[in-house]
């Protein structure tokens, strides 16, 4: 049996029992009853994530993976393809906003080449798993073949399964042109139009953004993906770095782990996520609302409420990092805060 | 010449110079312009508040000052007021949630009593400031006289004073019925009606908001404050801890430190140190917006937009804690990041 099936097929409904133990926890300490919001929500459904009551977040790793698009030939991005490889380096040396947002949270960054266009050199942090130099370029045929796609997956799976005893997950991205295919997926997925869910992506102008919508209108076109197959939407439009990610998501909601999902493209790849197996969506926790307009319409599909909202575009998994301070001082709520009981304090005087 | 007067005199509006350098370093690091949104907004201003371009956040305190409120005869709280007592010796143990997210923000918390009804035994860590035990019923008379809110203003310069090197202030508070206090302050000096800015505060039931809004209208009606005089809607409306956090917000303004205002409460202190002294609204930031439905008006009529929206409405000065972690983490990308040229990433394609 391949890991993908056998991670498709370990994925099943968390039992509500240990979450409502969590709430009735929450509720003896003292502050009136849900008076942290959503912090107690995110604690709530961390255990219940987790199945256990007890909560820890000793081991969170943040799975930023890189890879190239073809699609830039259309002319989508304010930057020239070699960022990707310059960036990958840069996160490498510990100098991007992820590195510094994953110290700021105690987090480790797991970099991960899934198909940059570049030949990088071998780096000891550097996890090669190039799937190809780049995907084709989708306006003009599928991004990849459906054997890559599921080598992406696969790939992402991988990386996870190669981390023993991780109590968080986080997912980011790089890869020049990568909103374009994100746009593309998202419409494709949630039936908004292509217009409404396509930005300017790394700050292109007017015109490249025109540009950008006419070269996903055509791919859609020319490709039809099944937008109830995400296997096909991914091969179709979509990217290796995106394909790594679906696996990462699949692989810590086969084992329980909480998921972050970043903002625009990690949203992607989650909205493809759960396309393939819908009980997945039970482990993702959205981090952020990018300031890219599709991200909303993928919240709003998979029904779910970001914790931020910073006017952030950046990606790499910066807002999952940010996230991941928030799930601290949730999960340290969770255990170290006095009850009335044992702090004597009276409760409401009804 | 008074503590007050000093205060007062040596708040200045900041010079816009070092925000711009810090704006240009901003746009030397490896992101696109701008895409780490209020992040970067954050350390802009932390850097046009200290007047020089290095930041650091080594020293961070919250101030969470605690007092009682004769209007609580009204039944407008859910909880007893002992609580106020028996939190304030809660937050000595280090066991409510401000001191949980303070230890999570790496801030600590200064605990002082303006105006407990109980007496509370000495303790080294808690600052006795007490102007008197308690307020007066702001539904019957005025809370309390004007020399007394003097002096709850300068109990809270004084506990400013007594730190050294401070980088960065939050504000917070804890005392049964003080979100009466806080709904009457807002009505005033926003002008926005007292039905629009009462909420539940701790969880009253619907009859007991309405008796909070009655002995809020009947409060108001009798004392008939200035709303253009702070100090005469602090004395006629007010609380001890409000004073003091008054004073706590001057004194940092004074000293230009950035001060990070938590909910409802510490808001409408925000808004009387406004009114006392327009200038020292540009050293406050708003940390998150309380469900208490008067926090909205408050933000609009300082002009603040907060960072957070967790739908908490806790005070203690949680929000202000859990936004320290944010300020952080700007300090860090501002701190920490690589340069385009540093990295040798390449710059727009343009």
């Amino acid at each position: 049996m391949s890991r993908f099936q056998t991670v498709f097929d370990r994925i099943v409904a968390p039992d509500p029992g240990p979450g409502l133990l969590a709430q009735a926890h929450l509720d003896s300490l003292t502050k009136p009853q849900g008076s942290l919001g959503r912090l107690e929500e995110l604690a709530r459904r961390l255990v219940e994530i987790r199945g256990e009551e007890r909560l820890t977040v000793d081991n969170a790793v943040i799975f930023t993976l890189a890879g190239d698009h073809g699609v830039v030939a259309e002319g989508v991005s304010a930057y020239p393809q070699v960022v990707t490889a310059q960036m990958v380096e840069n996160f490498l040396r510990g100098g991007a906003a992820v590195n510094v947002l994953a110290r700021h949270a105690g987090a480790r960054v797991v970099v991960a080449d899934l198909g940059v266009a570049q030949s990088l050199p071998a780096h000891p942090e550097l996890r090669a798993k190039k799937v190809a130099p780049g995907t084709q370029n989708f306006a003009r045929g599928p991004a990849m073949t459906q054997a890559q796609a599921l080598d992406a997956i696969e790939a992402g799976i991988d990386l996870v399964e190669a981390e023993r005893d991780l109590d968080l997950i986080g997912t980011g991205e790089m890869g020049i042109g990568n909103t374009t295919s994100a746009s593309a997926i998202t419409a494709m997925i949630t039936g908004v139009s292509v217009e409404s869910v396509t930005g300017r992506g790394t700050g292109i102008d007017a015109a490249g953004r025109e540009r950008k919508v006419a070269a996903i209108r055509r791919g859609l076109e020319l490709n039809r993906p099944d937008p109830g197959d995400g296997l096909d939407v991914l091969a179709k439009v979509g990217g290796f770095e995106i394909g790594g990610l679906v696996g990462v998501i699949l692989a810590g909601a086969a084992r329980r782990i909480p998921v972050v999902v970043d903002g625009f493209i990690a949203g992607a790849a989650a909205l493809i996520a759960v396309t393939v197996k819908p009980m997945a969506r039970h482990y993702i926790l959205a981090s952020h609302c990018s300031l890219e307009p599709g991200h909303r319409a993928i919240l709003n599909h998979l029904g779910l409420e970001p914790y931020l909202d910073l006017r952030m575009r950046l990606g790499e998994g910066t807002g999952a990092a940010l996230a991941f301070t928030l799930i601290r001082a949730a999960v340290r709520i969770y255990t170290e805060m006095a009850t009335f009981k044992s702090a004597g304090v009276s409760e409401r005087g009804e």
